[in-house]
């Protein structure tokens, strides 16, 4: 602390140092503070502006650091702890240098945005093994036939496969915005100082493409004092999760005696310590409440940004435990969530019984009265919906029903008397013809559902490959950095 | 974990227990845990249930556990893990009764409530030193005059002073929602079990008795499940933080070296890493955004609360995390607070520079137009508004703008030329002739102050009264259950 | 506009105007505005500050608006509009002394808290109704047995009526949070003007009585600026619309095929336009969506008062749509789930069946094996667990593998061959028998039930009673109201 | 409501119709689902499954129906109601045709997204509007000497210019993200009916094209529940309105006597009813109020999404509100704060005295100690602090104090007493000479300012660009659709 508060200020208690410290949650980012130290002090180097044996003692000291040193919690910041870290070990009159034309603003904000790219590939990573778990269960039920809902009512018949297909795509969104957020972070602020720039000869260029950035932050105030990054990515979280409390929510419906369509695996469930019949789904609920967890992170970072004057306030530093927090829980939610969709066992007769004259296919009737004996739809379904109910209170099939009552309704409603023959009827409100019946491009008939299939195998493919790319791009830099350090050094040893 | 899962389901992966278990934030309420284990078994004696040579073992056994048992990282949560200790160390012929009749259901909300009702109490001690604080400060300047803002412009004086003495009010009805909340919180639900109640013949009177609450919570269904008491503290901090915010904001304006009405004290405060003439305010900072966290907390819980079927469901236990977070960063905070208000250095110069002639006390004159001249107030406010807008136009004071100006603006306005000799204008204008002629109850003058003052004495004397009383109640009840285990002990040796 | 304005400032933009205006949503406050010009006035008159007949144009001028006037959307607010209407129907002489000694801070503080008031107590009559639903649901269903849910697992058998007391028990609580919220909020503010009081003679004990109120706001900076109170019920709003909510939920759940224990009346439902058999239960979503927006506008007034200043800003204004839109819809929720409870029909077959086998009672088991035959009750849960395990992989009943298992499970778990007979085993597994074996307060047995019911009736009595008396003073002051008008009336046109 | 329930349902009572009904926010979306209608029945008639003639008809009435079509406020929605009127108007015979094959499920997802489009559009515009007028303030201000601040603390000189144009970054990024929203959004749902998609022969590529779509939504399920878009959309606006919140924010603190920058144009502000002389910045204030507001937005409607099962409920409809009222707002936000800065005088005189001896150049001093007389920068710093302390301590200017203090200081510190000479201690503590020896990209030196200016520019060009080509995009598939109906028509009247 000393040091740092130079002669400005006298000592701060003990409770405000620890109020005030991030010492708490700088662990993430402290690889990338030495590397930005690394990096920052070869370009003073470069440019001549510190002796290259003074920088060679603090890149010796920089590159001897581990990446998991433990940070001493009395201190304010990484930041500070590495520097007095580096003044005991290599003196003053070398370390002293190390902040030369920097600051813990712009430094702050590039170590952020590395970690926000780590956690931005691991995230995606993720996403695509929950992607391939789905359309493995999309695969294996393409054909079989599920009650799709509206309002949590059976509407229409759709497939197990295609109600897994629709998670799919909501995936895919997440992981664009994802990319999307990636490009937008991976600009360098070094060289940004403290807010307004220095006069020291540095070179921002290099320093950004020996950190793995794509381009550099372009206004000194913005640039060390934007966290709209931060809220970005944590509302991505907010839908990545928003999507796992929906997935969540059904498997908790399901494993329901009532529902009874699936049960997930005993690794993913707990009983009680009083009921010892219980089979509790506590994985799917506990990713359900953490939906609500990431909300909370977002609202407390977007509120904490509201109205804040340029450029950095402390409040800034409050965003980070939010960031890290949100990030890790969806990781950790994905993961699990893939892992209990592997586990899933689908009881395939319980969903058929619950198919049994659900009345689901009766838009089939109505669309059949419209299309093939001209009646318009909206009396169609008016005459459909009559028949429905009376089986309803009559306790009938709706297939019997039809063939009792269309004449009837039909005339009633539209004038004229219809007939169908009892095998049409039949047939048209069979599940599966139904199933098999679907034009419509997206739809869930089961031939569509393969279509779909093949797109999703060429988007996992992609996202792969991005996220390959993406990575190493990161390790090539980072082999940049190590071997410029070498050449440094060796350069002031010989 | 493989007793509690009793024989029903198979093992869970080490992943999925730690994502699921409540270990991480179980600390606060462990020394409650073993209370209650304490004051059930207690009663399952009473009754006859259990043996008193059983009990005495379990009894022995849970008060010899230290209150800051480790939590074993491994295990779902602390109620399982004080059965397993048990078990190991007396064996499951004892250890086996101790959950008879109880549910971790009805045992967790128990222990919230416990734990909550010491977090109320502790915040009120620590909101009550803070409005101590705010006391001194009230009293020390009630006739500093100081301009009292309306949309950060000076709109008419006050006194510094009455400026704090608006957070003691607010500052009361933090404490009085925490008070009612208490009352809320200080039921029991041991004895409700899983969620229906038990069989086994138990004393829900004596044990609610034995753990210090007021009353039983009175429907099974909703005492186990039921958490709208954790939503209801976490507004009450939010609330809280939101005073707190609002001191801070303005600490960090009048640090500014445009207001310079006052420096906080060193160890309140941080310099730069790079800008070595900084002082900056950290510590309100760092408060300002905490605000913002705790509203993070609360949307958290509400959202996760939403729609939640009857009885318990495992999104509860992600209340518990917000819950102990926020309400030990909105301790620590006033806390902080208290301790930055008790360091600040007022510069009653810079601020009396910043009255004169600000014009505003131009209400007065306006008043005077229309008590002493006649003129509808609407009129003297429209003559007035034209005098300061003069005076602004041309740089002169108000007071000399007004003796040039008011005739003929009074005459183009109201038809009448007014005229007041210039003494009565420089009066009328005065910043502390004005303070002192406010005569509304509760307004700025200092003398109204001092009226305050003896209330605001008195309500302390009334929050300290009650915090003493609650505390004395708890602690009654510690000994009691303590002496019951002793004389139970003695009965079985004996 | 003008009129206000003074001379200050130069015309404002329509579009700004637009922008700041408060007139969309001052329809709500506009009739207690009225009354507080009247009660401001009669002050003055009073002492002396205002001639008798000036006032009397003023009352008279004011007594004649129609509560429901036409609000000017081209005004900046209602307190500007009805000076500007009054100073074109009586002239300035008479209307400019309205304002004389308040301010629109003071004005729109007490006129929101005198909303507040009207809107707590139509809240809580629609609450008590809501409860006076439910109790009827309890009364006749405290013998239906009902699934008791745990993580939406049938946990153990609890009765219809006791699942829907377990909601007037949270309910009351609302109640409760709202009567504490009126009497914080019952404090006048009038006469603590812009900020700082006035040194106009007025009578703010007087103007306080004359509007109901039960005190006076002490501190002139707090009274006009704090919002606290808004926020609260925002709070008591989002904690109402929970409940409701997972009430609505549990409609929704219990309306699906899949449980089939409820329907819905028609009116609270609609069909689809594609789907002739929907039967929706959309007043039940609508409710739960609701919710979630009741949260939002608490989110929305909380971050908006983070960090403001003192005293009155413009952002307070915003505060308003929030309050009123939340109270509105949180009001027409609480009444359309009392109409949607009424109108439901219980499908008491469904729920009996779904009962059948379901292991609830298991827990009853365990408890007989602890207390009867002298095991642990852990060694117990384990045994029952198996036998529950076995049962669930054979698909035999709880009671068939109960008889077969028990002896061998029990020696293999505690070393001792248990026996039960037959009839026993029938007895403990029954459902109504254990029931009505639940011993402790509180629980799901019938018997308990009635004596909750008793309370629960006095408790709405209570309610109903502190609505009744709070209204009747409310009215009583309108009274006085009127009759100081008429006196003072009276005294002039002598 | 009769046409719609069908027979199922009995009728629904007003107040649920009422409580249910989106026909209140429907009024956006009106003219889009006319469109739709239009274009689905084109696609009937394409296909063969609608006979032209009775096609024909519904597209006479469709395209005879004003844009602004007055909205029956006792329907359920927009889309119920349209078919109503085509069924008085038309007869059964022809609009009983209108919703074969579609659903409102399909359709409102489809019209949100294009009423969507035409949001972004308009909020772009807006906002490169405002980009527009930063642009200006910076080319103005590009020299003028601002202090830069970090925690509301003098920490480097930078300029007006430079501090304005931090935000221009801000609003590209704002920019970007609306332009990458709209690429997400603009994909087409029809066609997927209610959420199984449809037997009956449509062409879904057809439909898509004719309203300017640039793909199709490929899951049936996915795409007519899935409101992410709606979030997203959502969070974007809480970001613009926290950017604008922070210039508003400046802007009433600038206005503030106190530091007394800039005064607004009267018509962004207004004065008090009571005191004559304020003018208060009331626009900003309510821009800042309104950042919260957007986040109570989004709050609500994540919120609302969590946990939804699959695919169409209720619930979703309540995003509407809150999405066309944030946007709303967001834009007029936008717009307002245009103005408002174009309305801005700057008091260059009372900046450039805030700047004088404000110690904000120490940096550079420090800077040159390191740099020139090879200090490490770390005791450079500390010496710069401890003359800065002295100079604060002892009133006099920091060229003075450094003058005096450096050789003693600089010995204690480093053991070696450094000297520079006064000319140089003034050069390199004067503000404009530090600016523009600022030399790393990005940071305030006016030169650099300029560099970056230019890129605005381009930056605007292409943000205006991109706004006209997505415009006549979908100017050019309005024609298509009017094109189409005109041929469809003339084809049956021949």
């Amino acid at each position: 602390m000393d040091i740092l508060r130079g002669k400005r200020i006298k000592k701060s208690s003990k409770r405000a140092i620890s109020f005030i410290s991030s010492i708490g949650f700088d662990e993430p980012i402290t690889r990338h503070v030495i590397k930005i130290n690394i990096a920052h002090m070869l370009s003073l180097i470069r440019t001549g502006v510190v002796d290259e044996r003074v920088g060679a003692k603090c890149l010796e000291f920089l590159t001897g650091l581990p990446d998991d040193i433990r940070l001493d919690p009395k201190t304010e910041d990484v930041h500070q702890m590495i520097e007095q870290e580096a003044i005991k070990a290599i003196g003053m009159q070398n370390a002293g240098y190390m902040n030369l034309g920097k600051s813990r603003n712009d430094q702050v904000a590039t170590a952020l945005r590395m970690e926000c790219r780590d956690r931005i590939l691991a995230t995606c990573a993720s996403l695509v093994s929950l992607q391939d778990t789905i359309v493995a269960i999309v695969r294996r039920h393409s054909e079989t036939p599920f009650p799709g809902y509206t309002h949590l009512q059976h509407a229409q018949p759709v497939t197990l496969g295609h109600h897994f297909e629709a998670y799919f795509q909501a995936l895919q969104r997440d992981i664009d915005r994802l990319k999307q957020a990636y490009a937008r972070i991976n600009k360098s602020p070094m060289g940004l100082a403290a807010l307004a720039g220095t006069s020291i000869r540095i070179d921002r260029g290099y320093v950004s493409k020996m950190l793995g950035f794509d381009d550099l932050e372009r206004n000194s105030i913005d640039g060390v004092s934007s966290r709209d990054f931060a809220a970005e990515l944590l509302f991505c979280a907010v839908l990545i999760m928003t999507d796992l409390s929906r997935i969540a929510e059904e498997l908790i419906l399901w494993s329901s005696s009532e529902f009874g369509y699936v049960e997930v695996g005993d690794e993913y469930a707990a009983t009680s310590s009083i009921m010892p019949q219980k089979k509790n789904p506590v994985v799917a609920e506990t990713i359900r409440a953490k939906c609500s967890t990431s909300l909370g992170h977002l609202t407390a970072v977007c509120g904490l940004l509201k109205a804040l004057p340029n450029s950095y306030n402390l409040d800034l530093q409050e965003v980070t435990p939010h960031l890290w927090g949100s990030l890790s829980e969806t990781r950790e939610s994905i993961e699990l969530m893939t892992g209990m969709l592997s586990s899933l066992t689908f009881n395939v007769k319980r969903i058929e019984d619950s198919l049994r004259d659900d009345k689901s296919t009766a838009t089939e009737l109505a669309n059949l009265l419209a299309i093939r004996e001209g009646v318009p739809f909206r009396t169609a379904h008016a005459i459909v919906g009559k028949i429905v109910r009376d089986s309803l209170e009559k306790g009938t099939t709706l297939e019997v029903a039809t063939e009792r009552l269309l004449g009837e309704t039909s005339k009633r409603a539209s004038g004229r008397e219809l007939k169908i023959d009892k095998g049409q009827i039949r047939n048209v409100l069979d599940v599966r013809k139904t199933l098999n019946g679907i034009r419509s491009e997206g739809g869930a008939n089961p031939r569509l559902t393969l279509t779909e299939l093949a797109k999703d195998r060429k988007l996992i493919g992609q996202n792969m490959n991005w996220i390959k790319e993406s990575q190493l791009g990161l390790n090539r830099s980072d082999r940049s950095l190590s071997d410029q350090v070498r050449l440094c050094l060796r350069a002031v040893s010989s």
